[in-house]
């Protein structure tokens, strides 16, 4: 596996339990255990090993006591709910040998979540208030379920709830007020570089020789690479004692990559990309429109995910239909008939007609075939044509892209949001 | 998690073990355990705990003992190559005491798929003869690592190669030839009701007076509640040997829940809540046209998810801007003026809007207020005003969302097309 570098054998070790039969029984991966051991791996703790267990009270408790007798933290997640099901809090304490007691604060807090939506709290939700003897609550914004903090010598137990958006702001918030102090060993300063457009072997073939030394260097940088679809992601971490000499090796480090990398790193900060596309725009007070065909919205999804969007995008019009590509954004029928819906002069078509309409400064289109079906010999499944236009005129491109419907699609948005930020980033801001 | 029951204790017990450093230092989801996880559930059998563990000879061989005093069976995926790091035969040989030989025939058969390509074997790929004595080879026709049946007294344990596309046909091939003989006790059969619009507590509060009784009785029916953003699902297990018993057990067991959940139920065969509305629209031979605001593009994203959807979905705007709701959709600027862009009567012009201009059967409109700005108090954030139109006329809905940004919208677009379901289907189809 291309550019791991674990931290070293004197790391502490850290165990995840991932509690949930839903987890056993219905063929769902668990996406929170690799997120933590991602985060522990970011501060410079080793997971040693994760486990995925059902609601069974026996393999549960069983589950608790090995990792303990394995490791110096253990991180749980799932099981915190109101529900007889629900015995991870329970189980932790009879394990680590903690009495529990019904926490006041805990149970007004929980009263307030439902008294804010108008509610009466169900008597059930009671049991989420038992906490151990000695446990912090590490609190949940996002949901009733408290996080819990268990110190127990020089181990500790961590307590999540499982619906990752609940549990990953309350892993970063453990970390920096816990995890940190505890074991942390120092300051860790971390970057990570977003490229677009590239596949993870093009991106390591280049990258592998500049980071490749580091981890033998004075202040070593562990170097991870993650691809997702249609970007790849180079995380740096470094750990010492002074932040100023952290920062100069890292951003020593960022340029180097930059070097061998160029136009195609998106930002330095892990933003993602459709942020980085709206952060442009801001910065030349532009706004956008798009044309979406085999897409079906998946682009504009994206960029209004970002909040504060509504100042950068205009509208979109997802021109399913070849009628609507027609009577909603002024394509040429004709043009259609010549050259096929899939093509480059139907996508700068697209792009122009949603331009002249919304009266927008950049407009992006997208034309494809998403599959399954279809696909014709000259035009296959995965072929997706592309335009961008502005001040600066049209730019198109077509991409073969491989993978099923989702996956084209996917690729197809990612590209697209590319174009965009390179078009964009081309001119230069207000 | 509410509402799980899990297979019965006479099930026999399987742990899975998938090794490799890369899935713990990189953030990657481990999907080979519940693939295997699911298919032993078919078969009948209870995977008690996954463990995701690296290549520490000290950590794996911990992993193997600990899963063979607990489960009857136990599944490794990984770890069968030719390196150093590829350990997981010599433990598992170890662990249960075996000696080790080089088997003739599988080393014929790795020198033979290296000579089909031209190649002679590397020596180093001899370790992949080494097997532990007593074990059955498990043919792996996509790649060099072979698995093994290792059989143990009454347990055994299953060897298999980590990546996908060899692990997939090996695991088939070892469930119908090693597992079912000797664990496979009769048939699986399982029902999955989703259910919109409703919590998950809503739901287990009818659903448990009706499921609860149905473990402890003849023919035990097995219950998993999953909840996600606005749907909630009831998944059905049951074991047995006669289909036609089975068949009939899980029909009472629906039509009992049917009748406690009403309307609220999409489907029985666990269809997302997108490819319901799909199939809904096919059998009329209607078209939908959707004017999405606050979920700027999702709705249809999620609608053209769906396979053949370019039959039943002609368009939508995504009118995120004021000008768009009067230009593209022909709300009147005075309506919005009088009532806001957030209103019933604005989503009832925007709705009508796209069903005239696409000439369709049905069209669906989005109009809210996501956050986390924009709220007022008269207004917060989180309202979202619906409507759905049609020959029935226009129908209109505001709800008070609870969430973040991406939750309010992701709630706001199940809703829409809960809407936009209970619409079509309140007509005959065609």
């Amino acid at each position: 596996m291309a550019g791991v570098s674990q931290p070293g054998p004197a790391a502490p070790g850290v165990a995840v339990i991932a509690v949930g039969s839903e987890l056993l029984a219905l063929g769902r991966a668990d996406t929170n255990s690799p997120h933590i051991a991602a985060a522990m791996q970011r501060h410079g703790l080793a997971v040693r090993f994760t486990t995925v267990v059902g609601d069974d009270l026996d393999d549960l408790t069983d589950a608790v006591r090995h990792a303990l007798a394995r490791a110096d933290l253990v991180v749980c997640t799932g099981g915190l709910g109101p529900t007889d099901d629900d015995r991870t809090r329970d189980v932790a304490a009879a394990v680590l040998g903690l009495p529990m007691h019904e926490a006041a604060d805990v149970l007004a807090g929980i009263r307030e979540r439902f008294g804010r939506r108008g509610l009466t709290m169900p008597e059930i939700n009671r049991r989420q208030a038992m906490v151990p003897a000695g446990a912090i609550v590490v609190p949940n914004e996002r949901g009733t379920a408290p996080g819990l903090w268990i110190p127990a010598g020089h181990r500790a137990m961590l307590l999540l709830p499982g619906p990752p958006r609940e549990m990953v702001p309350m892993l970063e918030h453990a970390l920096a007020t816990h995890v940190a102090p505890q074991w942390g060993g120092g300051l860790i300063r971390q970057r990570a570089l977003v490229v677009a457009g590239r596949s993870e072997s093009w991106v390591d073939e280049r990258a592998q020789p500049v980071y490749g030394p580091w981890r033998d260097e004075p202040l070593p940088i562990a170097t991870t690479i993650l691809a997702s679809l249609g970007t790849v992601e180079l995380h740096l971490s470094c750990r010492g004692t002074d932040d100023a000499a952290l920062s100069r090796r890292l951003d020593a480090a960022v340029a180097a990559l930059d070097a061998v990398l160029g136009d195609d790193v998106v930002n330095h900060d892990g933003r993602s990309l459709e942020r980085t596309v709206g952060d442009l725009l801001a910065a030349r007070g532009w706004r956008v429109a798009l044309a979406e065909s085999c897409t079906g919205g998946l682009v504009t999804t994206r960029l209004t995910d970002v909040a504060g969007s509504s100042t950068w995008v205009d509208r979109a019009v997802v021109s399913y239909s070849n009628a609507a590509k027609v009577e909603a954004l002024g394509v040429p029928a004709a043009l259609i008939a010549a050259h096929g819906a899939v093509s480059e002069p139907v996508a700068a078509a697209m792009a122009e007609g949603v331009r002249a309409r919304a009266g927008v400064d950049v407009a992006v289109a997208i034309t494809g075939i998403a599959g399954p079906g279809g696909g014709t010999a000259e035009k296959p499944v995965g072929l997706v044509c592309f335009a961008v236009t502005g001040a600066r005129g049209t730019e198109v491109r077509t991409s073969r892209l491989t993978g099923d419907r989702a996956v084209v699609r996917s690729l197809a948005a990612t590209t697209a949001l590319d174009l965009l930020r390179r078009y964009v980033r081309a001119s230069a801001p207000a």
